[in-house]
């Protein structure tokens, strides 16, 4: 299998599942509306919007991340392909647990659900990420152990932070929020690649 | 982050959100019409069929901006990346609105909503472009100060015009079409590159 | 505009366009359906699934179509970029008439928008070919005054189908069946490119 | 016709294919529910669930197999470009007969449908790899007759486990289980490339 053509279909699987986001967001289906019901109408609508929003981005964090562990290979063996259509699985899902997290913002087993679907994505990134350092025929040779501890260390924020808004949901909403959202910011914001990787991805190209 | 991947998973963002735009005519679902009936539902679709043709151009205006503005970069650095994402949230967002407005086509909130979400994706090109220009790591070498200060002016038409849109939507839904359909036929019709871009772009490519 | 990005883009609308005409096949909705139910229900199906079916091949000839039309530019300039924004709106409107269709396959309105809608596709690829024949720095070197000629001829053959075809829907539906499928069996089966074509196009190559 | 191109439109119409299969899994739409009501939702949404995930599974086992018999083809003909299409065809019908299945997990007209539609894309593999070997224009040159043997055999497990599947379906729904699953553990774990192909491919790439 060729690794150019395992990112293409994956980049594609992405766009598809991160665009069918807007799909969860149902269109108020009443037709002659006064302008008072539609703003009524849009105002129930803004939490499916927000979800929207969010698992948007969320969805493009894992977008990225997909591209950085990839970089890191120069072959693609049966493991890392299946590995990667398991995943893929796990990236076509999204809309469903956004869908029902939108319809549910408050309930502890929407926000379980979605929490764990994020968990699982998280997760298999570190099984993706290990499989390519653990084997030689599939590693990149810049793909150093100073890298793959980097890596690690950034991957397992996410993770950790998704199990914990996992767990708060049996407490708050808002504590699953929180954590859910302090990974978004984190992978946005702080995780930008170091400088070693930086030289060393520059070679790479 | 490669550069090409970037606009390959952009473009593939554009053509689903592009696509699912249909998915907001609504078939008449009644079986066993007679054609009569029949006819008279395609009456009831035709704003839908309108506004998904509009549509359609508006977001195909702005996937040709989008390549425009990226052929001025060189490279892709996190702030370009995160800002991309960002930008594609509101691309892929582009069906509720749309949805929204065929299903409410005189009413303000509709156009308000619609050219709002218009206004966002034409000034999030300003700040697409701004970033590549400010950025000497990014910004290719054919992107001059004289290209810029073109492009910032053809850029400005769209977001005047989706503000003027979305004012005149308090008066009437007629100023609101006016403006909108302006902007389209202005991109499609008078911003063809001048011939000082087009030669400095011969050399780019 | 860079072709090889336009056809990208193309060639993903009609992916999209092609794959989301299963969705105008609705799923039975009832749960707790019994065998003798289910299978009353699929036999509800069959027009949609024949539908579905023959718009995928006939969206299938327009994509080779477009293939064939765009080897022979070498460029793409401003015309033939919004030419062709607009010829994929059609493409990505037909699971609307294919719906509109499968759920009314004997009524003269169905059958008059569908062939109406493959009328306008297959008019455009003549005002694509045109285009290109006629800007110089267009027009691939290959595309000589004999190739002109026979695409012309291959290509009337849909429009002319379409027509009968929807003129026909006034008469009996049969009428417009048999010539939509003439035109499909014609361009599957009896328009392989000549042997002409075939060694100018391997040129290009 | 490109080869490359229409390996990037098949690849398209895969992705999105295997992503819409999520729309089959149905949000629970009432509103307003409690969590208790939310948990009988969800789990009366397990069948879907599980048949979205073995679908998805299956259809990354076609992608796969359509990759390995495209990669013995050095040239695209006529005829193997309208197979090729047709076979997309039954690639994109997979969300109906998927929805199907989730709706009706035990009824012997959803499995039969289902594996009836595994077995024709299984089926429509021989045709594919048929033509490639029996085209000499088509065929590549590492396409040996060793190859085709050995593509043979493994191609032949899907349609014999689908038609027992499907045979199965009229005694009970858990032998048709038992033949689709054991096809796709099959497929995953068990039909990685010999050696002897592998050198094969490594020098085609």
């Amino acid at each position: 299998m060729n690794k150019v053509r395992l990112e293409n279909f994956s980049d594609g699987v992405f766009a598809i599942a991160v665009t069918l986001l807007i799909l969860s967001v149902r269109i108020p289906d009443a037709k002659n509306y006064d302008n008072h019901e539609l703003n009524y109408a849009l105002r129930r609508a803004v939490p499916h919007l927000i979800t929207f929003a969010f698992s948007f981005m969320v969805v493009g964090v894992f977008w990225v991340a997909h591209h950085r562990i990839f970089s890191m290979a120069k072959k693609v063996d049966n493991g890392l392909l299946w590995l990667n259509v398991f995943y893929l699985l796990f990236v076509a899902i999204m809309p469903y647990p956004t869908a029902l997290l939108a319809e549910n913002p408050f309930l502890t087993t929407g926000i379980l659900v979605y929490s764990t679907a994020l968990f699982i994505i998280a997760f298999m990134h570190f099984l993706l990420l290990n499989h390519i350092y653990a084997n030689k025929r599939v590693r990149s040779e810049v793909f150093t152990a100073e890298i793959y501890q980097s890596y690690l260390r950034i991957g397992a924020v996410g993770p950790v932070c998704y199990i914990l808004a996992a767990g708060g949901s049996f407490i708050s909403p808002y504590i699953s929020f929180f954590f859910i959202f302090a990974a978004l910011v984190f992978y946005i914001f702080f995780s930008r690649s170091t400088k070693v990787e930086e030289k060393l991805l520059m070679k790479a190209e």
